[in-house]
C-alpha cells in the first residue's frame, strides 16, 4: 500500500450558533482563506481535487451545494463529489479522501465542510427537520427525536453499570472548560457538575448542559502525498509531518428499537474503532493514543465512547470520566477543542474540525493552556444519528 | 498502481415512473436480489464495504437515508457512506468505489443506488423541488428551470453550428427505440423524427419528446479485485472478465449564465474525458471506444456529448447523429439500454445503470438485438444539472 497522505494545511471560521448576513458559501470560502494562510500558498491553483462535506438539503434549501462550493473557492473544472453521512459526514469525507489519494487518484485533496443553519432552518422547523434525520417512516409518527433515544440509551448505560448524572456531568463541565481555551470555539462555560445537574430537564437524565450545540461555521483539512505538501505548501517544512494513518468505519440500525436489548453502547463505534486500530497496528489503545476528539453528541456519549473506542473496560467509563483521566492532564486528554458541547457542531464540518484539533495537537499548535504534550498520535470519532454509522480516523506524527 | 476492481456483479429492478406500494427500502431489496442472482451469491456476507447513490433527501423526506439502506440489504456493520452530486450521483459512487478498491481499504464494494419519488415530490412538487437544484440564490426567483437552462444550451449551439431539431429528433427516435428491446426500460417507443417534432413545445427549441423520464428504480454494482471476485462470486468466472479501469470528473459553475458565452458545450464534460482517457490510455475515442451510456437528458445533450467526449470534433455532433453514426448498426452504438429518454432515469441509480449496461454489453450478455457485437471497451457519460458535475467512467474486458 502506498503511503498515506499528510495533513498540508487546515482552516476553519470561528463556530457560532449563527453567523449572520452571510450564506454557507461565505463560511466556505473564509475557512479557505484560513487555509491558505495555514498552507503559505496564495491560492488553490495547484490542488487537483475537491470533496464536499455537508449534511442536508434541508439546511441550505439546496440541492447540489456541493457543485456550488466547488465554484465558489475556485476549483472548477477539477473533480468533486459531496460526501454524506449525518454527524459522520465530514469524517466520511476524509477517509474517502484518503482512498482517493492513497489509490493515486490524485496526490492532493481538499476536503471542505460547511453547516449554514439559515434558509431550511428556523426554531419552528428545527425539530421537524431533525426528525427527518431519524428513521420517518418508523420513528417520525411517534415523536422519536435524537435526544429521546440518546437518553434511552444512557439510561440502560447506568443500569448496566451504575453510571451516574454527576459521572456525566464532568464531560459538560471540562469539556466547556476546554473550550475556553480555544479561539474558535463556540460557548466556552465555567461551571461546575452542580450546574449541569440543575439545568432544564430535556429528556431525562439529560439535562440543558448535558445536550450539544447547533452551529454554523465551516473547515477544510488539505490531504497530498508528502511530496506534493512539500512541493506546494511553503509552510509545511515548518511543521512536523502528521499523517492520516489509517480510518475504520462501522454500521448500524437506524432505528434503536432495532438494538434491543444492547442499547447501552455504540456497535458502529467499536466496529469502526476495531478495522481502525487494526489498520493502524494498534492494540493497546489507551497507551498508544495521545488525544482523542470524541463526538459528545450528549455528556455521556463521551462516556459510552471511552468504552467503545477500548480506552476502558465496558461499564467503566463513568469512573474512569469523574476520575479526571480524560482531562487535560490526565491519561489522555479528549476534547482538547471543547468537543461538540464546548468548540460546537456545524454538522458537516464537524469531523473535519475535529481532524484539525488532533492534526494542531500533533504539530503542537494550540494554545498552551489546552496542549496535550508531546502527543504523537491522536483519534476522531464521529458518528451519525445514535451511531447508525460511525468513523475513527487516526492520525500520526513521524518526524 | 493496483489492479482496477472488476465488476464482479450487478442487480437492478425495473425502471418506471411510478413503483407503487413499496418505498425506496424495498425497491434496494429488489435490486440487491437481483445481484445475488447474477452473483450466484446466498447473501451479502462476504461483501466488505456499500456506499449509497440517491440525489435528495427531499424525494424522500429523509435524512441519512444510506444508514437506513446499508441496514434494509444486510450490510450493518460494515463501513459505509453516501455519495452525491446530483444526476452524477451514481458514477461519483462508482468513482468513489474504485478508490476504495484500488487503495486497499475494502477488496470488495457493493454500490447501491435508487431513487423513489414518492413522499417528498408529487405533481404539484416537482418543480420546486427541481428548482431547488439549481441555484437558489440566484435561479429560483426568476423561475430559472432545467429545462430552460438546456434549451439555451442547445440554441447556441444551433446558432453556432447550425445544429437542426431533426438531428436532434434523431436521438429522441433512436434511444426509445433501443429502449424496446431492454426488458427493465421504462418507456420504450416506437415513433418516428415527424412525432418528436410534432409533440408539445416545452422549452423551445425542445418539444415533449426530447424530454428524459423521471422514474423510480434502484440499481448495485458489486465492484471487487479480481481475486476477491473469483473466490466470491460463483458464476463470476462465466463470463470474461470486465474492469472498471479508468475514471474522470469534471466541474463548472452551477449557473449558466456564469458560463455566458461559451454554453453550446460542456466545459466539464471536456475535462472527465480528459482525464479518463488519460487514465486509460485512449488517444481516438471513437475508435477505441466500442459502446458508450450518454447522459441524454434531452435529446440534444448528447449531440453535445458526442463532440465533448471527443467521438467526433466541435459542431460535428447533429450531422454525425442525424447519419446514424451512434445508431445500433453505427461506429459507435451509444445509449443501447434505452439511456434516459428511453430506459429512464431514477438519479442516484441512473450512472449505475449506465455501468451495468456497459458491463453486459463487455459480457455479450444483453438481448441480440440491442448488442454491440465483440464490444471490449465501454464508457459511460453522466451530469449533475447542465454539467456541474461531470463522470466519465471506462470498462474493459480483458479476457
Amino acid at each position: 500500500m502506498a503511503d498515506p497522505p499528510v495533513v498540508a494545511a487546515v482552516g476553519s471560521t470561528a463556530i457560532a450558533s449563527e453567523h449572520r448576513g452571510c450564506n454557507a458559501r461565505d463560511l466556505m470560502a473564509e475557512a479557505i482563506l484560513d487555509c491558505l494562510a495555514d498552507a503559505g500558498m496564495d491560492d488553490l491553483s495547484a490542488v487537483e481535487h475537491g470533496l464536499a462535506s455537508y449534511e442536508s438539503d434541508h439546511f441550505n434549501l439546496q440541492m447540489t451545494l456541493g457543485a456550488i462550493l466547488q465554484d465558489t473557492i475556485g476549483l472548477t473544472p477539477k473533480p468533486s463529489a459531496r460526501i454524506e453521512g449525518g454527524g459522520a459526514t465530514g469524517a466520511l469525507a476524509l477517509r474517502a479522501a484518503w482512498a482517493h489519494v492513497v489509490s493515486g487518484l490524485c496526490d492532493s485533496i481538499l476536503v471542505y465542510g460547511v453547516e449554514k443553519n439559515g434558509r431550511g432552518v428556523s426554531s419552528r422547523t428545527a425539530n421537524q427537520l431533525f426528525a427527518l434525520s431519524a428513521d420517518v417512516d418508523w420513528e417520525f409518527m411517534i415523536g422519536g427525536t435524537y435526544t429521546g433515544f440518546y437518553a434511552a440509551m444512557i439510561r440502560a448505560h447506568m443500569a448496566a453499570f451504575g453510571t451516574t448524572e454527576e459521572q456525566f456531568a464532568h464531560v459538560a463541565v471540562r469539556n466547556r472548560r476546554n473550550a475556553g481555551f480555544n479561539p474558535i470555539a463556540q460557548k466556552p462555560m465555567d461551571i461546575t457538575v452542580d450546574d449541569v445537574l440543575a439545568s432544564l430537564p430535556i429528556a431525562e437524565p439529560y439535562k440543558l448542559l448535558d445536550c450539544s450545540l447547533l452551529s454554523d461555521g465551516a473547515a477544510c483539512v488539505l490531504l497530498a502525498t508528502k511530496d506534493w505538501a512539500r512541493a506546494h505548501c511553503p509552510r509545511f517544512s515548518e511543521r512536523p509531518p502528521v499523517y492520516f494513518s489509517a480510518s475504520g468505519c462501522g454500521t448500524d440500525t437506524m432505528r434503536l428499537g432495532d438494538r434491543y436489548p444492547q442499547i447501552a453502547n455504540f456497535r458502529a463505534k467499536r466496529e469502526a474503532a476495531r478495522q481502525a486500530y487494526a489498520m493502524a497496528g494498534i492494540s493497546q489503545p489507551l497507551a498508544e493514543i495521545d488525544v482523542a476528539e470524541l463526538y459528545d453528541s450528549y455528556s455521556g456519549v463521551e462516556i459510552q465512547a471511552v468504552e467503545d473506542l477500548g480506552f476502558v473496560a465496558a461499564g467503566e467509563g463513568g469512573p474512569a470520566v469523574a476520575s479526571g483521566a480524560f482531562d487535560l492532564d490526565g491519561d489522555l486528554p479528549v476534547n482538547t477543542s471543547g468537543g461538540l458541547l464546548g468548540r460546537g457542531a456545524p454538522v458537516g464540518a464537524t469531523g473535519i474540525l475535529q481532524a484539525i484539533e488532533v492534526a494542531q495537537q500533533l504539530w503542537e499548535g494550540v494554545d498552551a493552556r489546552r496542549q496535550a504534550p508531546g502527543a504523537r498520535r491522536g483519534l476522531t470519532d464521529t458518528h451519525a444519528g445514535i451511531a447508525s454509522i460511525s468513523v475513527v480516523n487516526i492520525f500520526e506524527r513521524r518526524d
